[in-house]
């Protein structure tokens, strides 16, 4: 038998699901505290709503759950032609598409605009080699039914609070929005089915610099002058909120960045930067307005991303729903805290409280008495090499103990 | 596209999460204090470490996952022959075989005794119909290592005082001992094989009297003078440990009761009677020794149960390993609670903060300084029919709402 757990899962050791805990707790207080409330869907869904989900690439990695009893007989005895003949739920892949269900099912005990949480674990059939996580936590808060930019600052004043509240300080956030940088590229001469694919180009400015993104738009053999006009403007660096205003013929996605950025700063106190980024693209295929990222300064990469998807959550009611979302990188943040070695501020004492054979009443009054001033308390039976024990449970993370009919107060460990 | 959450599994609205989360909260906080560790283990386990578990009837429930690329494709050309051809891991039906694979993945990391705090779904493939559900929260402690019923002490100390600390206050704690009630049934004429068999029959006491319990084991055909044994047996009502510790040639296990039952009274300050049940069997085949239950008075029906189970922990590892766990009945709590109309005692006021468009700034600011008072705020733009949105949030869960511009404090719904 395998004792490993299955390739792409975790299992997680106490002093990890302790920064777990931590973490989500954290996070859940600020989110709820701002006027988000939780939801819980089930981590199974419909094998025909996955299937028919916008969920781009990792609709391919769709864990499938096997029919069972009579409908597996028949399937197999109807013969196999592909293989959603054999299944009929899956695991979900993401918490968006059980959003855009829940609210379908449940909109009428619902108030607009809704604000919620999902913190919970999604499912990829990722390579196992590749080093991804087949099974992890996701961490989005959405507004769903409002069509005002204020619930952008919204999401950007609760997400960048929650962050704080867990020890990511040094930070910028980036915002852009689709409908202006795809208003900029057909200004420049880019046809509008052509749109996607430069902004994927696009999006790796960053990385492979200006030379590199004329490089890849040219070997995509896009018109020539749209790209000449392309390296012209990104070269005259003309990417200002002002200046696009003034080369774009609808004002409004300018003015609505213009907006969230004023009231944000206006807000925070200075505590982080919110700036314009108009090569900020963002990889779902959904989003149709704003979309922001957090970038960590001290980290690199993101810790936190979303944006505006107006034709998603109403899919299942044939209805446009507003929505907008923002999601912390939770695997992300939890990997680079266990890096730094996180402490846990509030966490309390843990304290071994240690008793004779035959001693187990006394010690848990003991223990109690500890508990009741804060401290977390483990009875345990003194075994032979007490010594040993005793740095063992040091290393656990245990940090004193207290012998039952010997110490008055806790021996704290050197 | 089916708008339902799937057969057996439910979404849980913002009030109904708030529940769960806080009857979550309040156990951790229990479990943790007394020295319990949470760990967290994946919801998808390989398909063979299932399948060679001890999961008696629940076997049959695994929700199989379909493989994959290649692997599918060379299962359906092999020609399937049974369903286990085309699968390669499932959902876990219960949190014991991931606890036994935990335990031998992580041994070196863990100090002995381990004890540990799981609470996590579960699924099972139960047939609709019957209203089980699929999907379902589990809530354990285990002490992993110690052959000392002062492990059984603890986890009634500790499961109890959870179990109040969530308000179910009216309950008894049942308590038996498998090896007590062999011995018994041993001493009275039945074979060593049967024992089981009339074990299941005399689980049903409670239900069916000690005249149904006698007809069906005249039923099963057991030995004649056995079964009259056993009837003048119940008859005497000869269930008291000092009895049973005269009558039998091992008083071990009834000396462990003993000290378990004496340990707790106690302790335990009045606050619930645990008493010895010799009619107490449970469910599972894998208790070796110790069981116990939790009673509730109020509600009737069990709402915690547990027992020791020496073979199982070790079994990936070709060792025997003692183990004894306890088990919250989370879903039966949290159905009795909202049936209830549960209160939860610490939770923060919610007020809606209403604002004219165009001052989300003064909106937002008003809000931080309800949050920093202890307030939960959320913001809303005012909507056309302003009272007919309040009365839907008081509905909701708000309990008032601040006026950006008007109010000095908050109006409380009437």
């Amino acid at each position: 038998m395998k004792t490993t757990s299955v390739k792409g899962t975790n299992d997680y050791l106490p002093n990890e699901a302790e920064v777990r805990d931590y973490l989500q707790s954290k996070i859940l207080d600020v989110y709820k505290k701002n006027g988000f409330e939780h939801i819980i869907t089930p981590a199974v869904e419909d094998i025909e709503n996955l299937d028919k989900s916008e969920g781009g690439d990792n609709l391919n990695l769709i864990f499938k759950i096997l029919k069972r009893g009579d409908k597996l007989t028949k399937a197999l005895e109807a013969g196999v032609k592909k293989d959603n003949d054999l299944v009929d739920m899956g695991l979900r892949y993401d918490l968006t598409l059980p959003l855009s269900r829940y609210f379908a099912n449940n909109k009428d005990k619902l108030p607009l605009p809704m604000k919620c949480i999902q913190m919970d674990r999604v499912y990829r059939a990722e390579r196992p080699q590749k080093g991804r996580l087949r099974e992890f936590t996701q961490c989005d808060i959405d507004i769903i039914g409002s069509e005002s930019s204020d619930s952008e600052v919204e999401l950007i004043m609760t997400t960048t609070e929650a962050l704080f509240a867990i020890g990511m300080k040094n930070f910028r956030v980036k915002i852009n929005d689709r409908r202006l940088l795809r208003a900029v590229l057909k200004k420049l001469g880019f046809a509008d089915e052509q749109l996607d694919s430069v902004c994927i180009t696009f999006d790796k400015l960053d990385k492979i610099g200006l030379e590199g993104v004329v490089a890849e738009l040219t070997e995509k053999e896009f018109d020539v002058s749209a790209v000449e006009n392309f390296k012209n403007f990104l070269e005259k660096k003309e990417f200002t909120l002002e200046s696009l205003k003034n080369m774009l013929d609808d004002p409004e996605p300018a003015l609505s960045i213009e907006h969230i950025i004023n009231t944000v700063n206006a807000l925070n106190g200075g505590k982080f930067d919110l700036v314009f980024d108009l090569s900020l693209v963002r990889g779902q295929g959904y989003y149709t307005g704003t979309v922001f990222e957090v970038e960590s300064i001290d980290f690199k990469g993101a810790i936190a991303g979303g944006g505006r998807y107006d034709n998603l959550i109403g899919k299942f009611l044939n209805q446009s729903i507003p929505a907008v979302g923002f999601s912390i990188g939770f695997e992300r943040i939890y990997s680079i805290l266990m890096d730094h070695g996180i402490q846990i501020p509030e966490a309390k004492k843990k304290v071994a409280v240690m008793y004779d054979e035959g001693e187990v009443l006394a010690a848990i009054q003991a223990a109690d008495k500890l508990r009741a001033e804060g401290f977390t308390a483990s009875i345990y039976v003194k075994p032979k090499k007490v010594g040993k024990f005793l740095s063992r449970l040091q290393d656990h993370g245990f940090d004193g103990s207290f012998f039952v009919g010997r110490d008055e107060e806790v021996s704290y460990f050197e």
